[in-house]
């Protein structure tokens, strides 16, 4: 059939599964533990009087400025996005438009070179150190723009400021993204460096610290210039993506701030903990500043923990892809949930001759 | 700065102005004037329990499914997407991709030329007739795709499905996209073809018929294999893009089939009393089967009438293009909107010596 030969065909990225049993142990897919900001709830209630029969607003003002407020920063510095997904894929577009390619971990977030192949992006991948750490030194060479998440994914591994800067500081000549997806439980945001750096785009969602995977919100900070080029290619290609339901719930819920400190210090006490329960069972792991842990055990095969967990309801993320093939990325969960993972860890090391016990 | 050498320019579409007063009689971006569906509201009420920290469903089956129920197709034969502008401009990434031009007519929805400049598609424009219709005659010609709303915007123009077939069995060397955002308002879809032909893609959208602008739905039907196309490339860009309210709250409009007739019945009724009220006071318009009018008078200039209106809180929708420049997009509200609309025009053609008066 002729039409055929117009299609683009590709091969589609594989999200975490999303099972649908509610009696899961559901540790695959970096979400929060904890239920987004009560303060939602009257918005929810009023959702109903909320006029969805009209467009929403397209420039998401409420949201906008809320976030704006939050960060103290004016709104022209702030764009929102239906997840940082659509967020990084707009930025794409926008910012990695020249010939030269574009520079981004071998070890990283899956997207960015399916986003990439799709547009037409040449790019070079940056290989990690053998500690599965980004070198800044790394990143001095010839590029059209460079992307790197902060804490890195799947690792885990933050950077601290003053190595971003470095990044940032020895390319000026392309846009430098960081995606923060993972920032809030405990590393240092590249937010203050925007007002010194006008080629930095600072990228965030609700769908971790924020509990709002299910709206689908995330934003991108940086220089208005930035953020003007950003909405324009967005505004050519959907003006009305955010609806209203996700703008007045995750205005609110971004307004409550203490809420959300709270929820991030409850996970980063989780994770801690996590870590030394792994560590006692032998697994070792770089070390996470995120709401998950990359762990390895030096006698047993991840895929087959990962299996093994599978088959009883536990879902962590296996990446059949080189270098990291025998590593499992586990998300925190509740301290509850934990116990039920490192119970069936133990479990299993025990059935397999290693140390399982406490 | 070198960085901006790399960024892409566009010039972004302009929607349609969201005025946030209140009390302005808004017939400017083709909303339904009557709310969604009641059956919405049990929905909202269950929406706080509805997990919305965890990811929604990437393939939105429980909205999938619910539109395949209501057109009596499968779950593979639909595709849903962030409104219709969001399946289009996938469809234009997922079919387009050939080197032959794509045509679509020359007055139509405004993103067509957009998205085609955007993503580098090669496209030629073919006029309307004098009559401002499509003439199925004039798309027999090498292409690497069509497409075309039906009925067309901003005339309101239908075709009859005779024609609409003919345009897709002369062309079954690229995928023919009939965009029927306001079919539901009295044209014949092309829906019951897409078993005969197996290029031809329906796409239509929640944001007329079905009052849910706000939400953010579209969705497009075809055979599997083009569907699978689509979905593929979807994948690739987010996976997770309809939010948990849109799937929810959308599936529940959907399935309630008896309200979504009687208001398209009621805009039907509201739209043929209008064309008399238009052809009174002087007006001309193509015979519109859509849920606005598209109208023009012999004396008056539209862009006068548009700032006229506007200054008393009545918005339509004026184009300052070639060839529609002295007509005005006018949505079909309530009866009393269009009873304000009517008398603030009859006043206008009164003070400009036009017959005014009933």
């Amino acid at each position: 059939m002729g039409w055929e030969n117009n299609v683009r065909r590709v091969t589609p990225y594989t999200p975490g599964e999303q099972p649908k049993e509610d009696k899961v142990v559901k540790l695959n897919t970096n979400e929060n533990p904890y239920p987004p900001s009560p303060a939602i709830r009257a918005e929810i209630a009023r959702l109903e009087n909320r006029n969805l029969r009209l467009y929403p607003d397209p420039a998401a003002s409420e949201l906008v400025s809320a976030i704006a407020g939050v960060y103290g920063l004016s709104e022209k510095e702030v764009f929102v996005g239906v997840g940082s997904d659509d967020v990084l894929a707009m930025a794409f577009m926008t910012f990695f438009n020249g010939d030269r390619p574009v520079l981004f971990p071998d070890i990283t977030y899956s997207f960015y070179d399916v986003w990439a192949d799709l547009l037409g992006i040449p790019y070079e991948t940056v290989p990690l150190t053998d500690e599965l750490v980004i070198d800044p030194a790394d990143y001095r060479r010839e590029n059209g723009g460079i992307i790197f998440p902060n804490p890195n994914a799947p690792t885990g591994c933050a950077l601290p400021l003053s190595a971003v800067e470095e990044i940032i500081r020895a390319n000026p000549d392309g846009v430098v993204i960081v995606d923060e997806a993972y920032v809030d439980f405990g590393a240092e945001s590249a937010l203050p460096l925007i007002h010194k750096y006008d080629n930095l785009l600072v990228v965030q969602t609700f769908s971790k610290s924020r509990s709002l995977a299910g709206l689908r919100i995330g934003f991108a900070m940086g220089n208005e210039k930035l953020i003007a080029y950003l909405s324009d290619v967005k505004y050519s290609f959907n003006s009305y993506t955010m609806n209203r339901p996700s703008i007045v719930l995750g205005s609110a819920a971004v307004r409550d701030v203490s809420y959300f400190e709270q929820c991030c210090e409850k996970i980063v006490r989780t994770r801690e903990a996590a870590k030394e329960r792994f560590t006692e069972l032998g697994f070792s792991f770089p070390d996470s500043k995120a709401n998950f842990l990359f762990v390895t055990h030096p006698a047993c095969p991840a895929e087959e923990i990962f299996r093994y967990l599978r088959e009883r309801h536990i879902y962590v993320r296996w990446f059949d892809k080189p270098r990291i093939r025998n590593y499992l990325r586990v998300t925190i969960g509740t301290d509850g949930e934990m116990e039920i993972l490192f119970a069936a860890l133990a479990e299993y090391l025990a059935s397999h001759g290693q140390k399982g016990e406490r």
